[in-house]
């Protein structure tokens, strides 16, 4: 067809921006760390970025962080599991594959550990293997970040007594009274080299502002447009307050519905 | 660890929401359609929902939209590729797994056809098979949407011609000139049964929309909750004209970097 024969340009305006080298090579340019080379330079160190999966995660608590993350000048995101290989979400729908497993990754400078329903985080929570993987990772990270119920496991590891956090709405009772944090009803909570954001979608907005701090500001703006995030949600439901308590009893019953 | 034993008690409120059957039956009811069964009652028909995977697409063109509809009251929300098995993202980093081939897709009510980079979507255009999948399936779907790049597979189905649509910001003039839609830059566009959303994250703010109309405006409303969608972008830059042609710029080479 004479149109897809046309198509075989650029389709993004990125193959000619790309290209042309308009240069913003210094506005990419990552802090340059680690070891000697053979003549002498300092290779730019790769910025390591790990999302944990495990058994009935929450899908978009992966997905907002990757598709801010893995476009940060010089960072390597790769996810980790028990095992290699596709992992279920909550609702048993979606599988997203697990490339590394926790043993083949010892060290990260990014940590981001997503939520799950009910189901998932109790066994995360009772894994000791994930747990001490946690623990072990948060020793040697840069930033230790958390989405949704994530928080959940990084409570259970024991990194968040007496610390502000946040987590889904619907949890916060249960990070407070079982992992002693300090709950912070706030989308985005940093607290030293922990970020904890609140539910699900809140993903997008912690991996933005940790853009910032892994990059500059300029990237953190440049990939916000890239991921086009001018949000308009339909209504102003989307926090607990605003929506009220029978949206919450209804949101809650969905959730349960749709779990496996 | 005595944290951990308290912990086997829901995590979520869900678990006593949703166990306690609050009375939220009547506003959760779906239409019943379909064929009788033996009792003379009608069984509710699943509303089909399915999302297209193909080489190079972009994850969260797919984990927005699924997150907020596959807890859509009565929906069944399937990925479908050309083969079953995993299918890797533009960066390479993520594969989502395909749970049908297209071949095992003759008909839904729901399709979700998410974008790409040049490569995947240049691809996805030039496959016979993929194009008359997207065209068969369109005649009998109840709404065929389309986030991000997915407008131009749309287009190249020769769905979108004279049609107002919208895309990805930087792919606007593409739609335009090579498949005769009338770009209209806003979030979400709907003409007739075909929804287009804008780039990447759009998919969250289409999806609810549809959710109101697949179900009703309060299930959408309890969705937005369930994903805890009160977004707050650190930034104003998350749309073209706002952003300015030199974050365009920005955005555009560290997407064609981060492009595998």
């Amino acid at each position: 067809m004479a149109e897809l024969d046309q198509g075989r340009r650029a389709i993004l305006r990125a193959a000619v921006a790309g290209g042309a080298g308009v240069g913003l090579g210094a506005a990419l340019a990552a802090p340059a760390t680690a070891g000697d080379r053979d003549d002498g330079s300092r290779p730019e160190r790769r910025l390591r970025i790990a999302i944990l999966l495990y058994d009935g995660f929450t899908a978009l608590d992966v997905v907002g962080p990757y598709e801010v993350l893995c476009r940060v000048p010089n960072a390597s995101v790769v996810t980790v599991a028990k095992r290699t290989g596709p992992v279920r979400t909550d609702t048993q729908v979606l599988a997203l594959t697990a490339d590394r497993s926790l043993r083949q990754v010892p060290e990260v400078d990014v940590l981001v550990v997503p939520g799950a329903g009910d189901r998932g985080v109790l066994a995360a929570m009772a894994d000791a293997e994930t747990m001490d993987w946690i623990r072990r990772i948060h020793r040697r990270t840069t930033w230790t970040t958390s989405v949704c119920t994530g928080a959940l496991l990084l409570g259970a590891a024991g990194l968040l007594r007496g610390l502000p956090a946040t987590t889904y709405w619907a949890s916060r009772g249960y990070l407070e009274s079982q992992f002693g944090a300090v709950v912070v009803p706030e989308r985005v909570v940093q607290t030293g080299k922990i970020i904890t954001a609140a539910g699900v979608s809140a993903g997008i907005d912690m991996a933005l502002r940790l853009a910032a701090r892994l990059a500059d500001e300029r990237v953190a703006q440049a990939l916000q447009l890239a991921v086009e995030y001018d949000p308009q949600p339909p209504y102003d439901t989307g926090n607990p307050e605003q929506a009220g308590p029978e949206l919450q009893q209804l949101a809650l019953k969905l959730l349960a519905d749709a779990a496996r």
